[in-house]
């Protein structure tokens, strides 16, 4: 267990009917709002329209930044500062995906400041204050309700092969409340679930495999997270599950609270850098990408460190281990059961379905390597991976 | 799963050395610090000379309030309350275990405003600031450390019988932060560390078994609290060993952090508020009578509701179940394994080992009735407990 610091100052707002309570969460804030709206369905369902009533019935003026796309760009991302600016916008309101939070977190950061607001995420400036922010979870993934990251895709180069899809992690991007009403959730189509259910799994995981002994706190909550969500499977046949909802709700917003990397050695998260560089070039699902890559990661790491993965496949999958079975076997069927349970939830098993070819592997590495991220990554494993992916 | 809110703003900083920080920690907030210290051994131990060291080195004038007792007293609340206020102290720094802390947390609340404190305590009156506060934790137990919860003992009568051992649970009651440092662990001795364990259990169970179903998460994290304090036991009979002082004291501060309450009942911690009632009569350790009193509790909770009880006695203790056994039967089969695991602890089996008599038993059973928390107690059920205790 390494020394930590443990930050999480957003509050929560948990359970069926909460997204009622909008327009007064958002009144304790601010006055003059920006909803930042996601494309999608919501609009349809007349979620926004709620929105947009809750807030004006607490007396909040609101403005619109209509639809971010997922993998927010920037350059939506500076229209939304401009409005903030020219409206005396003074909180944010993102009702949405992950895509829309971080929206609304890159905005609030880039609102109350004069430079540009990719500087922050290219560490040239350092974040010193953001408008506050209430951020609705309309799916069960990111868990970027609750969590100081933002990711953004700089989509300035006419080449969307140049791309890069970015994160900036500041204490300044905690929005100062989420909402997470399980009721918004069941509309959630199959696929994007899935997707959403493996990108939680991903959260736990990527940290988990650190190599960094005796941590059994974190350990038993990232193990309870990674069970529950198998544990509440059922959803994808039973999209109005509304337990089973809310079970993977919270679930997602733990998974990436900073709550169970407590202590871990928070080198960084190896697979979301591969598939950020996927995401940028392919515009593909997050979650399904992540399905694919870190599996594939995870055997590597087993090869070599097996130890954590022996008590992942007992403790999670209760897998029975047979006389005779070395450690990294034993570690390779806790990774091989995690794969048959994104194989049964339909999730994709090689980069290829998710529109990658042979040819962008060399720019994928690129992708990775030029990222400001902190893991150190070695080029040859990135291209082993990679090709184990296809 | 019930509808919940869930805010913990306390910035923690844990591990090995970090009890060094205090000066810079303490300088974030305030340059004129009240310390609280603990009566008990920290004071030859050379932990409040390193204290003030830290803080003096940073540029902090320190003023003092000596020695906070266990059960901590109004009337010395009081004291350090006139205190800050003559000197005008803008932070406040808790060095030792929850009473320490929850006195600093009174005086916090007590020092920024013309009414009385016990006001708060009383419901007489509502918390609108307090003063910001690090709480330095050497003991891992009450989880003081990160909650909003401060237990007092009002001291006014002269009749000790007649003294309230009271709570208050408010946001302003949060400490800025904690740290929570294994090196200032190493010295507690067997019988504490143990009562500590209890409590930190007890925090867990209190909520666990509130007959609210489908929390998968707050259950897996509650679980895990249990398990972690458990398989570090050997503390008991290794004290210098960090590892698990490391494991325990985190385990402990998440217990009563809100974390794992989250979609709970919260109708209250019953055995803890019979506790109070004991511990205001018998000046008895916390984590002492609840290991007497939580399980005795339980069994009458099992009798009625043992389908939660099934679940820990398999996850927990991972007990056989052998065929005709009833739910009540394997159920209470958990109950005894936890008694059983207080038992080699050297814990206390009955209250009479706390300085209980039969003929105090009218009296705690007024004790708790006239506490303003807002658990239900059935006078009769109260008195079966107390007498099984016994």
């Amino acid at each position: 267990m390494n020394n930590f610091q443990y930050y999480n100052p957003t509050k929560v707002v948990f359970g069926e009917g909460e997204f009622g309570s909008l327009g007064a969460e958002v009144k304790a804030l601010g006055d003059t709002a920006l909803l930042i709206k996601q494309e999608g369905p919501l609009e349809e369902m007349g979620v926004y329209a709620e929105a947009v009533r809750s807030m004006e019935e607490a007396g909040i003026r609101v403005h619109v930044l209509e639809y971010i796309t997922s993998n927010p760009k920037l350059s939506k991302i500076r229209e939304g500062i401009a409005i903030a600016k020219e409206k005396k916008i003074n909180v944010i309101v993102s009702v949405g995906g992950g895509s829309a939070i971080d929206a609304g977190k890159a905005i609030a950061i880039g609102a109350p400041c004069k430079d540009d607001v990719w500087d922050f995420f290219r560490r040239e400036k350092m974040v010193t204050e953001a408008l506050p922010m209430v951020a609705v979870s309309t799916i069960s993934a990111t868990g970027a309700e609750t969590s100081c990251h933002v990711v953004v895709t700089n989509d300035e180069e006419a080449d969307a092969a140049k791309w890069q899809k970015w994160a900036l992690h500041d204490a300044h991007a905690f929005p100062d409340t989420a909402i997470i009403d399980p009721r918004l959730l069941a509309s959630v189509p199959k696929r994007l679930t899935a997707a959403g259910m493996a990108d939680t799994i991903s959260h736990v995981i990527e940290g988990y495999f650190d190599g960094v002994p005796d941590n059994p706190v974190s350990d038993r909550i990232g193990e309870g997270i990674v069970m529950t969500v198998i544990e509440n499977e059922r959803v994808l046949d039973h999209p109005d599950d509304l337990k089973a909802r809310a079970a993977l709700s919270w679930a997602a917003t733990l998974a990436m609270s900073g709550l169970q990397d407590c202590g871990r050695s928070n080198a960084g998260f190896p697979a979301h850098w591969i598939q950020h560089a996927v995401g940028a070039l392919t515009d593909s699902s997050h979650g399904e990408g992540l399905a694919v890559i870190n599996p594939a990661w995870l055997e590597f790491v087993n090869q070599k460190h097996p130890e954590k993965f022996v008590q992942f496949a007992e403790r999670v999958f209760g897998l029975e281990r047979t006389a005779g079975m070395s450690d990294v076997e034993y570690g390779q069927a806790g990774i091989d059961a995690l794969k048959a349970v994104f194989g049964r939830w339909g999730l994709p098993s090689a980069l290829g379905e998710l529109g990658v070819t042979e040819g962008m592997i060399p720019d994928i590495i690129q992708g990775v390597l030029d990222s400001p991220e902190t893991y150190v990554f070695e080029e040859e494993m990135l291209e082993r991976v990679l090709r184990r992916c296809m």
